[in-house]
């Protein structure tokens, strides 16, 4: 049986198709351009593909509240020309087959607790840190939804002392993704994060703002296990510092092990590495059949 | 059938009787000492009840993990004797009843979900702003637990541009307890928050540092409902403020008629007002029969 996956992406889309058991068997990637390029690309990739079920893990924000005249859509993002787009709708007209549809990053969390580290977990967490800051969340073994679904690259975060940075998010200036995103980094030093040096401070910041997230995750929905992802992740030396930073904040008021003793096996890398992405729409896919 | 309920708080225990549809019978309470002295009060009352089930929603940090040698325990808490107590224990022993246990605004979201003003609701969260900050959570119907249990009093938060205070938490000094909770109104202003004028500036200060928790909750489990109890809650004036803090800082980023149109309707009092936490706890007890 054969699920195909598509990772709906701000930058790129990447899909394709794997077994039920999330073994890859083809994997393709385009960038975003508008709705109607980007849609046709793929859809005439899976036509001939023959699978039994879909998954979308889209960027967001997106309307996953089954019932709802705009349910399937992508819909109020920043991002130009892909407002009210019918993501769902669009496949679910072309191929005729079942679709399963979240955020990429709650895609990514459940196909870690399926297939990578957070296997057997049923509470746990997935964040990307790249071109935008988000989140997927499970908790007793459910994607958390409620009145929309969680939007957490949104929070807002005490400033460095040392960065003047005005912040980036068209919505909140200074909120997490203002400062910490990918395109924050570049816009506050005019380069990109790779262009810097490892011993730089903005990895300083950088684990000061995404330690505050964490702190923030740790105190709200208690996760069994974080992982860490995107773009902006890459930077090797970041997680020891992430993890310093969460102990320095959390000060020993949560007194559990995981935090106290073995931080590093508590917060880690996606085991899926930069499939989790792809792999979360496989496993959307696999949650419908 | 009876049930036995017991509110477990930092400054008094609440404990009585009501029938399993959370109709009060009796409602005592008594001020928190040591555990000797108050436990065997409590327990000294539920000897002739007859109940068939007790539920005890307490303070924090606690150990929810079924299992663990220390399940039933308050933990780590920085109140003085109440460390690593083991009142589920102490309670099994003398009555001989099947105990729920859990925080005291876990019970208290269950409460309000069973009874009270989020009647129905699969996703919400009740806070207390009192001598500490705590919340429930509800996630498709269950509490969150993870590795711990929520403990949001202590995220981050940026300090009001007015407000000097250092903060009064002994973990993190500014954290939202630290800068937020009843006491640290008062050592801030060396008087209590109910002997300042309903137009004092420490309430835009309490709005603000509020706020700030609503929307790291909206943005991360996206509750349906939020309620705010607690004693410094009983200032009238402050949900209004609070209201117009949420949707200024979420500067229109989640749109959903909710937040967007009806806030009054989606930030709002306990309905079971002052009896939110006692029948949280009979919710506890409600959940093992």
């Amino acid at each position: 049986m054969l699920i195909g996956g598509i990772e709906a992406g701000g930058t790129k889309f990447i899909y394709g198709i794997s077994t039920s058991e999330g073994e890859i068997i083809d994997k393709q990637t385009c960038s975003t351009e508008t709705p109607e390029m980007t849609l046709k690309t793929v859809v005439d990739y899976f036509m001939d593909k023959e699978i039994s079920a879909l998954g979308i893990g889209s960027f967001g924000p997106i309307d996953l509240k089954l019932g709802s005249p705009t349910y399937g859509y992508i819909t109020s993002t920043p991002k130009p020309y892909w407002g009210n787009t019918n993501i769902v709708g669009y496949f679910q007209e072309k191929l005729q087959v079942p679709i399963g549809f979240d955020t990429d990053v709650n895609g990514a969390i459940l196909a870690e607790s399926l297939w990578g580290s957070c296997k057997d977990l049923k509470n746990c967490c997935y964040i990307t840190i790249g071109t935008g800051i988000g989140g997927g969340i499970l908790v007793e073994n459910q994607l958390v939804h409620g009145i929309l679904h969680p939007e957490i690259g949104h929070i807002l975060v005490k400033q460095h002392k040392k960065d003047s940075f005005e912040g980036s998010c068209p919505f909140h200036q200074d909120c997490l993704e203002g400062l910490a995103s990918g395109p924050a980094i570049e816009k506050r030093w005019g380069c990109t994060g790779s262009q810097l040096p490892t011993n730089h401070i903005t990895w300083e910041f950088e684990a000061y703002y995404i330690a505050q997230l964490l702190v923030s995750l740790i105190l709200t929905v208690s996760p069994q296990r974080i992982v860490l992802g995107g773009g902006v992740m890459h930077q090797k030396q970041l997680l020891p510092l992430i993890h310093e930073q969460v102990k320095t904040l959390l000060n020993g008021y949560i007194k559990v092990p995981q935090i106290l003793n073995d931080i590093k096996d508590y917060i880690v890398s996606p085991s899926l590495e930069d499939n989790a992405g792809f792999l979360g729409a496989i496993a959307l896919g696999k949650s419908v059949i």
